[in-house]
């Protein structure tokens, strides 16, 4: 790949498809100029001044333009490119697009602007994902942390420390070269605090991915209780009161509409479980399956009970969130029918809420202590929100565990050090370090074309 | 609106609406770099140097992106603009134009940057239209039309006559100051030889609307013809012997199905006249009649006749295409089952060709007889496109005449200036030398927003 990456040209309209004010049609590659001069009167001569030209096709004139040089490696790409901003019209986007492939360019594949970038060190691999992410966003939140990512995120840090390991592990290779001496070139302590530090920081990302996964995708919300203790009217009340509702959308199943819901700048997906009724007896095993499913799959849980419930009622599925460790939060509703119970029993880690959904009462504190259960949406660490990061980080802690394991049962430095090169290895997969084609055509391939 | 026109500052995305590569946030007015100073890191100091920078709110990055600065009043729209490049994602769009607008600019209407470059003096009225036809071209008639359109055009050429005549104009009326005097400022023959000038070049222009309308919204050809001459028959084989089927479109009426077709880059509009069925008696009123409206409506007539048929069973129809002053072609079909009779009645503008449609035989000699039709798809004259303009000329035509029957008749020099004034009018609403609210509201309204 690398003698070949620089070789052609490609060209993209970048900007979304359709009719608009303007367009841009993007050219990278070594010959993007000498390509582009035939059509352009006058080429610009400075790199990055925008110029107006005319772009032609022989004695046809196809548009009014303006057109940016951009010089290797000034550029996105980090290749020689030209940016051509036209007419908007679907008929001048397409003209400009074939002069320029019939004069030599190729029509670039989705993301492959991007993978240029990354090619050429303008971006690592773990940036150049969240361009991608980027463009997806449509969340305050899905933006905040793709543009944490794209502006260096973890993985900076993460290639500082893998740097860091990998000049020790060479060293503690090179030992086995004088195996015969005794000899330690690593300092024991200064690898074990090393990889002490990493395996902290993994753990860390490790354990936020399930929260930067439910800010990426919407906070799945199951609203579970008894029926009757009024978890429509909740839903309902809690949709009507706020006006940030984006748009009701179909579940996974069809028994279930989720409604998607903005507070405090974080998207929550309210799934609503009407569908569970487990009819007099709350023992009966259906209905706590589908209990035990809605909770399974959600990010949090308001477990909703009428004012006037036992207490025991509910408190199994308060356990049960307890038990899959999931945020939870105790709605009591109807709380102005009558004096609320105590709830002595509530379990560790939720918080109790007296509403009224029906008279509309409680419920700002109520959605505030939804936002808090997620740090107030005030996520100024870097999150994990990236499956495959998260898998390549499990694995980098397992070796680094494994590793650990060694050092201190004092096992030879070659046993050790495969350890540590797995660690690597993986850890070269997010920074990019490491890629092979398959790798890069997964990541690159959820691209639109023209970035 | 000329005092008003500059105070505030606008703000739109000028690329096509959706998720993309890249999207174009435009910023144009007295105040763009200011308001977009506070959100850029850094801020281009060059005019016209595209500049990497960190587009901010507050102290959270919204993007990365390229700022192009525009100073008055080299720019589009000749006030002082700003162009920021960003990701194309929905949010990052979004927030950057809420941004804007909250730091003082304001949501640009449909259009209002081609109005302000038309009102600074950027682009005249005519070409101001061609901005908005030129994005809505999808063939590549229409786009030529109104490139040339955009490039200045007839409206040039009209101001400049518009010019001098102004001048004659002005002349004349000083004659009325000196009226007891008997005096002449403008001489009469070469006012004449100026109004004639014009005339011609006005008639030109009228003459060529037909063409133009045609060219511009797609050629409609009616395919007229007893039934069983094979109408549908040779529909089918001009779609299906091309390629360069765009789509079919509902017509305008529930029978007519309108199929488009482009051949040697003329768009027609097929018009499937299958609807017409005059049973036994060609003469019968009610086959007349629709055989009169789709003649009507059409650019151009395909009469279809069975090679075995009668001729006069035909040559009304092509008298019917001669008096409404339609192009006609005589298509003789099934011409191989017998050697076809000689139609020397055959009416004056039209052109007579033996095909089969069954056989696919003679299909290329009609279709570019089609294109002949209209000069071979080849016009390197202005042609007039635009309703507007026709109504403009025509009333310029009328007052010109006017003017010109006065002169003649060595009638006052006031009554022929009132006809010369209402022609250098109505010129000017096409230049945009004359202006209201009104006329350019109903121009620039059929724009998007962002141009």
């Amino acid at each position: 790949m690398t003698t070949t990456r620089n070789s052609d040209t490609i060209v993209a309209i970048a900007t979304p498809s359709g009719v608009g004010g303007i367009a841009v049609v993007r050219l990278s590659g070594p010959s993007a100029a000498a390509i582009a001069r035939p059509h352009l009167e006058p080429m610009p001569t400075e790199a990055r001044r925008a110029t107006f030209a005319l772009f032609t096709e022989g004695e046809t004139t196809i548009d009014e333009v303006v057109v940016t040089l951009f010089s290797a490696p000034h550029s996105y790409t980090g290749e020689e490119t030209v940016e051509i901003s036209c007419h908007g019209s679907r008929y001048v986007q397409q003209a400009i697009l074939q002069c320029l492939i019939d004069s030599g360019a190729r029509l670039a594949e989705p993301g492959e602007f991007t993978m240029r970038a990354f090619l050429n060190g303008r971006l690592n691999l773990s940036q150049a994902e969240a361009v991608a992410d980027l463009i997806d966003a449509t969340t305050p939140v899905q933006h905040r942390l793709a543009v944490s990512q794209l502006r260096g995120g973890y993985a900076d840090e993460l290639r500082t420390l893998r740097g860091q390991l990998l000049d020790l592990t060479s060293l503690l290779e090179l030992e086995l070269d004088f195996s015969q001496e005794d000899v330690e070139f690593v300092d024991r302590s200064t690898l074990l605090d090393l990889i002490a530090k990493m395996r902290n920081r993994i753990y860390y990302l490790c354990g936020s991915f399930e929260d930067g996964n439910a800010l990426k995708q919407g906070i799945r919300v199951a609203i579970v209780g008894e029926p009757n203790a009024g978890k429509s009217t909740l839903l309902n009340a809690l949709l009507q009161d706020d006006r940030a509702i984006v748009s009701p959308i179909a579940g996974t199943t069809r028994d279930t509409i989720e409604e998607l819901l903005t507070i405090g700048g974080l998207t929550f997906r309210l799934i609503d479980t009407a569908g569970l009724r487990h009819s007099d007896n709350p023992i009966e095993q259906l209905g706590i399956d589908r209990s035990r499913q809605a909770i399974e799959k959600a990010d949090m849980v308001l477990v909703v009970a009428d004012s006037q419930t036992n207490v025991d009622d509910t408190e199994w599925l308060l356990e049960e969130c307890s038990y899959r460790g999931k945020k939870s939060l105790l709605v009591v509703n109807k709380a102005d029918l009558c004096h609320p119970p105590e709830y002595g029993n509530i379990s560790p880690g939720s918080s109790c809420y007296y509403i009224s959904a029906q008279q509309g009462k409680g419920l700002d504190e109520l959605k505030q202590g939804m936002v808090e259960q997620f740090r107030g949406g005030r996520y100024d660490d870097v999150l994990l929100t990236n499956a495959r990061h998260r898998d390549a980080l499990q694995h980098i802690g397992t070796a680094l565990d494994q590793a650990t394991a060694g050092l201190e049962q004092q096992l030879p430095a070659d046993l050790v050090a495969v350890d540590l090169r797995d660690a690597l290895y993986h850890l070269g997969t997010i920074t990019g370090d490491v890629t092979n084609d398959e790798l890069l055509g997964n990541i690159f391939s959820r691209f639109c074309v023209g970035k």
